[in-house]
């Protein structure tokens, strides 16, 4: 079987060509980094586990008319998804401070914010991906006052969804981040969700305790990262449910 | 102890006075009712769950900032709640077919609707609470267009939440009626959501098996509607997980 064509590799995901026009292939990896990639490991299992929850997600997502590109998993690793154009923000919604909000406007990790709070970053690694407001995103042509207010109102519904979710097993959200991109359908153009959503990607509070389900386990040491992904996944009832949460996934490779 | 003066008593739930000014007690019975009342019966238990669905619902509506009037639950079957002028209407938000939809419009129950639609009910008793137009509620004076668009944003953001709490547990949220009233804050009025969230105004399937756990199971005499609710309230891990379903709800009187 010939290879498949690489089309762009990232920190913690491989794309691929699709088999058909339009479509691409994600490969979720086990690697995973912090600090803009200051820290790196391989966690094995991550990436099948990111993988599966992604999947859920999407599915969710699409199924409640929040356009995303996912289209649907294929294996343990990859999923096929639409081809888009991807917009070079991430859109981050905070309902609780923490992480760089927490430290650059000096409130204390875990206060409650009046409302969602949507931040945008310019993705760039170089610059390790700096804020930056409507101003800049719209003077550097990087997204139209519309797709800006096209990425609000995706970024809210996703908070909504992923809120309940997350709040019916027992989980705050606290924060997530998306991509967006751009889908081209006849002379339309729409911005659709892309990339992950995924514990690498939201910051997950039990609500009872407060113990961290997210990728700050791994940014902070807190234990194990596959335990706290893998007790994500058991309680959306991705996995067994009577999997061991004490020895890591069985389910890789 | 003085008796508290009821202010009103419907088909399932009394509300009485409350302790302070603007708030009223809301006591969930367990009379159950379909068909305009046609059908009646006392289901020992039900109003127990609903009483902590709903506290459950309205507690993750306003702290994604969703504003209802639950204040807090008070004991099993009563809550304290804002007191509202309640607006006339049924707002239902459908995800799929079913139910009146599915009879009026000749589309087979449990067709996927293309988007989530909204359908308003004037509240009427005598006239069993007909579907109006956007047309009729302004003319009529019922709400204004402001309103009318108010109560749209509540109810789609309901839905979006209400469908991640469901889909988290493996629960279809097929769709729900709310109610709104509206409240005044100065010279400031707006619309909050009222009533309750419950198996009694939702449609809920189990994702894989499509079974019916809510009201549906008392108005087609499908089995035990508390064992439905309990199963409901089980999985959202608002009842102690080990609740035998065989014999219904053990925490009532």
């Amino acid at each position: 079987m010939a290879r498949r064509r690489m089309v762009y590799e990232g920190k913690a995901k491989i794309l691929y060509e699709g088999p058909e026009p339009g479509t691409l292939i994600q490969f979720f990896k086990d690697d995973t980094t912090a600090g803009n990639g200051e820290k790196h490991a391989q966690i094995e299992g991550k990436g099948v586990l990111n993988n599966r929850l992604s999947e859920l997600f999407m599915t969710g997502l699409n199924n409640i008319g929040v356009p995303t590109h996912f289209i649907r998993r294929i294996n343990m690793r990859e999923q096929l998804v639409r081809a888009v154009e991807i917009v070079p923000l991430e859109i981050v919604v905070r309902n609780v401070a923490a992480g760089s909000m927490s430290k650059r406007l000096g409130i204390e990790e875990g206060t409650a914010l009046p409302r969602p709070i949507i931040e945008f970053y310019y993705k760039n690694d170089d610059l390790n991906d700096p804020i930056v407001s409507e101003e800049h995103i719209i003077a550097f042509g990087w997204a139209t006052q519309q797709d800006i207010d096209d990425m609000i109102s995706l970024a809210l519904r996703v908070n909504d969804f992923m809120s309940g979710m997350m709040m019916a097993v027992g989980i705050k959200l606290v924060d997530f981040k998306i991509e967006t991109g751009r889908v081209y359908e006849g002379d339309f153009q729409r911005l659709i969700v892309a990339d992950e959503i995924s514990p690498d990607s939201c910051r997950l509070w039990d609500i009872e305790t407060g113990q961290k389900l997210d990728k700050d386990v791994f940014r902070r040491d807190l234990g194990s990262l596959t335990d706290a992904y893998t007790e994500v996944a058991r309680r959306l009832g991705v996995m067994p449910r009577n999997t061991s949460s004490g020895s890591g996934p069985k389910l890789v490779h």
